[in-house]
């Protein structure tokens, strides 16, 4: 009997939970409100004893909302730490589910993992050096260097970098409640809903709002650009499916690094090197799942 | 015999060579200035010669100013590439060293070179993710993720990451001929020196000039700290042996941050978080003998 692999797409608002080998061959999935840990938590449980009953499991993976401790050596490793979604901090998220389903569990942050599907089976299949990158809610990133996520102390928390603002162009105080105008404050699908007065998907393509968040999301991957030298960036979230982003993002990265940086990947084939995900809205899930196949031939590491 | 292991800190200025098997046992050191590609090489390699005629060399590395061409299966491995330094543009610097002297040679950006020497013999050593940062005559890093060096398409080019910059507090255009404003154009020791009328080495500690240059570096370094998640962040270079800077560097990076990253290596022990060089002036060329070292092992694949 074919052994199949558990992912969990572990949201703030939702879990999306699947069981299979892969994108074209899922055998089950379910949508599980994020309430408390331990309604979420027991109903992910359910589903996946259920597919237990039929299928044996692998080993599950599990992308989650954060902070989170990705730290297999950590005495918190598979925690969400400090996020301030009420009821959730400190919440052991890998333990409860390793014991009650028995397989070894992958963990890292939703980013994370939907980077690893990406470069499984998405827009950044055979790259060894690429970000990925989400605009919705809040702003995210993941990054692959040298074929492996990088997580150094912690994680990177892309969404928060500090980009050039202008306030004499642009007032908008911006709404990260840390930093006020980081990239999340001035360009996350929330700030764009605060500064128009109305939810940026009902803003039409034409409208300005489009052009200035394409100017903050430029400044912000030719940071990541010089910093991390990709050979591509994805670009998934709610924000980004207004695609007509995209060809000006291009311009904008190519107007702000002004021919500094002399890669034909990006001074040719920019249209090749800033792209939609190739998972569409799945990269999470979908990366969940690759975080199992990792899980499965190399566990992590118990606390010691 | 012993062998030795040999390196050059291959700077736009001067090319530093030395001969042993690190920092506490070198056998043989020169300084060639920079001046012709044919000249200097020569001058290199009739350096190395002598050193071979009493012991047997293993490997040489070479740390280079740049752009340079680092991927060992690229056409222009090893190579100066784009450099707008009269004459060196397009220069063959592995290929010619290499044949003269016969051993597998290990080439890198000089702030990769000076990173790895550092994580060798320095103030990263154990580290599997640091950043080295030189600020000096330019400005730029050197990044170890998962122990390995970043290069991605082409290697960092942190120098020039932008910053929020403030016209209306700061009305000064940055010096950066690309970017204007970017960090180097702000906080490169020309550029303090274009600021304030007269070299930065010359004003004073307590001059408005240092808590300008924190800033701006800060600003850097958060969005490092976000993007990296360094375990360590080394600053060495002419401008950093301000070292009434380092303090003030700390106190503005957890301003800035504000909380948001909470690991007690940055929030409890910042002091130990963002330090000096521990080879001093002398991480580049220690770091080219860590270079030669690792080609040593696995020498660079030969362009196919």
């Amino acid at each position: 009997m074919t052994e199949l692999y558990g992912g969990i797409e572990a949201g703030g608002t939702k879990w999306v939970c699947a069981a299979g080998l892969g994108p074209n061959e899922i055998h089950a999935q379910a949508r599980i409100p994020t309430t408390t840990p331990g309604e979420t938590i027991k109903a992910a449980i359910d589903f996946f004893r259920q597919v237990q009953q039929s299928s044996p499991l692998a080993a599950l993976g599990i992308g989650s909302f954060g902070p989170v401790d990705p730290q297999p050596r950590s005495e918190t490793y598979g925690h969400i730490t400090s996020t301030p979604k009420p009821g959730w901090a400190n919440t052991d998220v890998v333990g409860p589910i390793r014991e009650a389903l028995q397989v070894p569990v992958g963990f890292d942050t939703d980013v994370n993992a939907a980077a690893l599907g990406e470069a499984q089976w998405g827009a950044a299949r055979g790259l060894e050096d690429f970000i990925y990158l989400t605009i919705g809610t809040g702003i995210g990133g993941g990054v692959l260097a040298n074929g492996q996520l990088i997580h150094g102390l912690l994680h990177p928390e892309i969404g928060h970098l500090l980009v050039p603002h202008d306030r004499g162009a642009d007032p908008f105080e911006g709404t990260c409640p840390y930093h006020g105008d980081c990239l999340e404050g001035l360009a996350s699908g929330p700030a764009i809903q605060t500064r128009w007065g109305q939810p940026a998907e009902t803003l039409p393509p034409d409208h300005p709002a489009w052009e200035l968040e394409a100017r903050y999301l430029s400044l912000a991957l030719v940071n990541l650009i010089l910093t991390l030298s990709p050979r591509r960036i994805v670009m998934g979230g709610g924000v980004m499916q207004q695609l007509q982003l995209f060809p000006r993002l291009r311009e904008l990265v190519l107007e702000a690094l002004n021919g500094y940086v002399q890669s034909p990947a990006i001074c040719e084939e920019i249209d090749d090197y800033i792209v939609p995900p190739g998972l569409g809205t799945h990269s999470g899930v979908f990366g969940a799942i690759a975080l199992a196949r990792q899980a499965a031939t190399s566990p992590p590491e118990k606390p010691t």
